[in-house]
This record gives structure tokens, C-alpha cells and sequence, in this order.
């Protein structure tokens, strides 16, 4: 987790997330974040055949992995996303793998957007700002930024905005995901004629309002899915001020020209992710794993910032 | 977590969790289920003074916490609901703990609603099903059932409906919370008239609908509040089968009167949540906060069990 130069405890001046990816945006000249989605039955075989061998054994192979795709990925893409679940299906171990790739990340200059997708209410929301948003003792936070799911509403996710506030951490609200279910609530519409995903973006868009850095970009953003174009376009419109985190593109199947008109609040306005189609680019490649990985990231944060078109 | 008596590799016949629930409710006499919210800074004094010195040493306190309240409601309560998040807070050693005070209960008896309030999609869903529902290996799923938070829609709760028809697992999906926030998103009204928590709720009792029991009753269910008691009798007319978990009982300001109308699909139709109220007793009495937890379980499972008119 990146820390504002010039920290102390005396004097600590917390730089905005939304200026942190700023920053590393116009650094790298990408948007790029790495989905880390480590599955055992995808890992290259020389780690799978160790990982088959029990929980301690698989997160000791899954933290591997991931540590060897950040030093591929880490000049290419601005962040990673390490994605909770396939660490929590391995327990205590996997929880200890995610902290170990966390601070490596964040020690190899990447951003870390936890994908977590919580959400809860009252001291339990406080909790879960504390578990990856806080700093826990001496040492950092968790992530720079956490995914969460907004269903309960306004004093759920308050405590998050009180760790961006604080902290400097960011967080992503899920609006309008990527999924075909998408459509059963996101998309049901309501009496003034608009779906839900569009309410919710109104209240993401409201929460943010405090948390514009010095960018004129929120530290409150939204996933927003970018397999379906239309909806990239309204969403902009909808929060002009959020970092969209579009998923969607590559192994789900949409392109970086359908995301383009995402950025159209700036360079740092949208980051795109790609999982699957990175990590596991060896399956489809000649490559040793991590050259795989780290050619397929190249490639599309290239792509990207050509077609961001900034 | 309970097994099915005869469970062999060749003959496993799974008993569907909302049967493991009418069960314990009938030999119990109870309904109460005891939230589990190891709170640092509310332990009793001579845990809290422990816990402050790091987080391996807090996850140690709050084992031994939430083990004792285990033993003192385990008599009165048929469940029991760790709230994740208090465990997440403290990392992987809280990840250890919380390993351990399922065990711990499932051991004496209870229950276990692991209160995490997952969904995501696709792979993702499936590996928090398999961090909570499934068997790892040779242990047993780590709880009995989950919250889940609907938002992403049908594909996202899919891993979840599998996980309870291959392992008589149950699923408690977020309806209509007991918050203030509850007003933003869950209580906005759609075109055709009801609010979008209804439109949930009808949602929920399809999903559930291939997983009613022999006792009539699905193991597909939905958190509704008991903060708003109208919307107890219309959540219980939208889904006649699910079991309902009733938050908001003790602490959050609802009386067990409030709670009876969801009984009215039998004595197992619902289950009615208390965390603090129960865990955190000895704050307002003279006893050893095991035995006030177990005074207030006990008193609290006689109210419901009279107020449910069973």
C-alpha cells in the first residue's frame, strides 16, 4: 500500500486514492488492472501438482503464482485485484497468502483493489473497513481499495467512506455487473422509469461528492460491466466523477473500443480489468507462464490507452 | 457441522438443512439464534485487556470468547451466527479462530450460520460456496449455511443453491435488512407497484423452490428485519416456504410480539437473531458473562418459543 512521501506521525498528509491512481496512470501510460483469480485447476502444472496436496499446500502454490504474475504484470498495469474468494476457499492459509500478496504487490509499486464485494451494517461495516482498509497497528492497510456491494444502502457504506476520508483508501461500488443475472434486480425498472443500476449510480455519484481529489475524480467508483456498451456510456454520465472499474473485457468478451467512451471524464476516469485472459495466458501461449502474462498485459494496456484515446 | 447418521463414502444420504432445523427446533424448543460479534473493545476485562496486544492475541481472545458463549446458550439456542467480519479484521488468525469456533459448535450442538454475506459470479460464487458450504477435503464444510447478498441476481446464487442440494447446506439471502439504509435501495418501488425488496423476496422463493424439505419448509431463506413489523406478515406471505431470519430482536429495538406473525408456516418458519443483547449481557448484569449470556439465551428462547404460539 502506497504511503504519501514524507510520512510521519507527526505530520501525515493523506494523498486521495483517486490521486494515487492518477498518478500511477500517467506513469505507466495504463489503466490496466490484473485480476488475481488463482484456481487451483488453472495453475501452471508445475504449482498444481504441489497445490493438490491440501489447503496449505494449495495457498502455498496460490501465493506463488500470484507473486510471480505481479513481477510480471507490475511495469504494465496500475493495480492488482486479488479476488477473496479463491483465497477464502483455502481457509486461514489462504487469508495469510492474501496478506503475503498484498504487501508484495503493494511493494512492487501496484495499487491493490481487494475484491471483496462486502457490505453489512453498522459495526460490522466497521469491521470490514477495518479488515482491509485501516491500518491494522503498524502495519498498513490491507488494499488501497475494496469492492462493495451497496443493496443495504446508505449508513452501510458509510464506514467505507470514512476509511477514504481518513486513509485515502478508495472503494468500488457495484452498479451494473457484468453477469447475465445482472438483469433480475440491476435492471428491474422502477416507477420513475429507470432501472435500479441507474438509482444506485445516483447514490454513488452523491456519496463520492466529498471525496473529489485534486484530479476532479472520486475516490467512490463503480464496477460497471463492459460487456454491455450502453450501459458504459449512461453510467458515465450517471457519476462523471467515479473511476468506473469495467470487467468484462477479454475472457468475458468485450473489447477495449467498447470501453473507450468510459474515459471520457480522463485518463484515470475508468480502469479496465482483465483476469483469466492474463493470468492464465500461458494456456494459449508457447511462453513460460509469467512471460506469458506479462506479454498479454503489455498488449492490452496498450490497446487500452490507445483506445481511451488520451 | 451436523452429518446425516450412516453418512458413508458409498451410502450418503444428505438431510436437507431445513430439516436439521425443524429437527433442532422441536427437540430444543427454541428458536433463538445467538449472533456471534466478538467485538474487541466490548470483551469482558479479562479478555480485552489480552486481546489489545496484536492481532494473534486478539484472535485468541475472541476464540476463547465465542467458545464460552458457545457453551453457555449452547442448551437454548439451535443456532448459532458468527459475524465474519469481526473475525476478517484480525486476518489470518482471526480466519484461524474462526475455523475454530465452528468446529466448536457444530461440536455442542448448534448450528452454524456463517453471517458473511457473500455473492459474486461465475467461479467466484463457486469458491465461496466452497469456503463455506462445501466439504474441504476430509473435514466438513466449514458452516451449516450463509448469508447472501442477492444483488448480482440468479447466476450469482447458483453455486449456493448447488451447495444445499449436493450438501444439505442452507442459504439466508439479504431481503429487507433491519437498517436505515434499508429506506435506498431495498424500499425503492419498481413500475408495477412494490417495492424492490418484494421483488427480491419473489425471487427467492424460486430459487428455493426445488429445496422444501420433508417438513414443508425450503432451505433457500431470507433475512428480513424485525425492526418494521409490517413487512414481517407481506415477507411471509412472499415466501410461504423459506425460513425467515429475524435480525433486530434485543439491542436493534423489536419485541418477540413483533416477530410472531412469521411463524405462522410452522414452528421452524423462522429463526430470530440476538448478538449483542445476549453475547455482551454481563454489561448490565451482576453475573459472569457466561452465565448472564446463558440467562438471557434461556430467557429470550422462552419468550420467542411463546410469542411463535407453537
Amino acid at each position: 500500500v502506497s504511503q504519501s512521501p514524507g510520512d510521519t506521525a507527526a505530520l501525515t498528509r493523506v494523498v486521495a486514492f483517486s490521486d494515487r491512481v492518477a498518478e500511477a496512470v500517467e506513469r505507466k501510460r495504463s489503466q490496466l488492472v490484473v485480476g488475481l483469480d488463482p484456481r487451483i485447476d488453472l495453475l501452471p502444472v508445475e504449482l498444481r501438482g504441489e497445490a493438490v496436496r491440501g489447503r496449505a499446500a494449495g495457498a502455498a502454490a496460490v501465493e506463488r503464482f500470484c507473486k510471480g504474475i505481479v513481477d510480471a504484470v507490475a511495469p504494465y498495469a496500475v493495480a492488482v485485484k486479488p479476488q477473496v474468494a479463491f483465497f477464502e476457499a483455502l481457509g486461514a492459509d489462504g487469508w495469510a497468502a492474501l496478506e503475503a500478496v498484498c504487501r508484495y504487490s503493494s511493494e512492487a509499486g501496484l495499487l491493490v483493489i481487494a475484491d471483496a464485494k462486502r457490505g453489512d451494517i453498522g459495526s460490522t461495516a466497521r469491521a470490514y473497513a477495518a479488515a482491509f482498509l485501516e491500518p491494522r497497528g503498524a502495519e498498513p492497510p490491507l488494499a488501497d481499495a475494496l469492492t462493495v456491494n451497496p443493496y443495504l444502502g446508505t449508513d452501510s457504506v458509510d464506514p467505507f467512506l470514512a476509511a477514504c476520508r481518513r486513509h485515502g483508501a478508495g472503494v468500488f461500488f457495484l452498479v451494473r455487473t457484468s453477469n447475465a443475472g445482472a438483469r433480475d434486480i440491476q435492471d428491474a425498472i422502477l416507477a420513475n422509469g429507470t432501472p435500479v443500476w441507474r438509482h444506485v449510480a445516483e447514490l454513488v455519484r452523491e456519496w463520492g461528492q466529498d471525496l473529489v481529489g485534486e484530479r476532479g475524480i472520486s475516490s467512490a467508483g463503480a464496477v460497471v460491466g463492459a460487456t454491455v456498451p450502453r450501459v458504459i456510456g449512461e453510467a458515465r454520465r450517471a457519476m462523471p466523477q467515479a473511476i468506473l472499474l469495467l470487467p468484462g473485457v477479454g475472457t468475458q468478451g468485450a473489447s477495449p473500443a467498447d470501453v473507450a467512451r468510459a474515459f471520457t471524464s480522463g485518463p484515470a476516469s475508468a480502469l479496465v480489468n482483465a483476469s483469466r485472459s492474463v493470468i492464465y495466458a500461458y494456456r494459449d501461449a508457447t511462453d513460460d507462464w509469467r512471460g506469458a502474462a506479462g506479454g498479454e498485459a503489455a498488449r492490452l494496456a496498450a490497446e487500452i490507452w490507445a483506445a481511451a484515446g488520451w
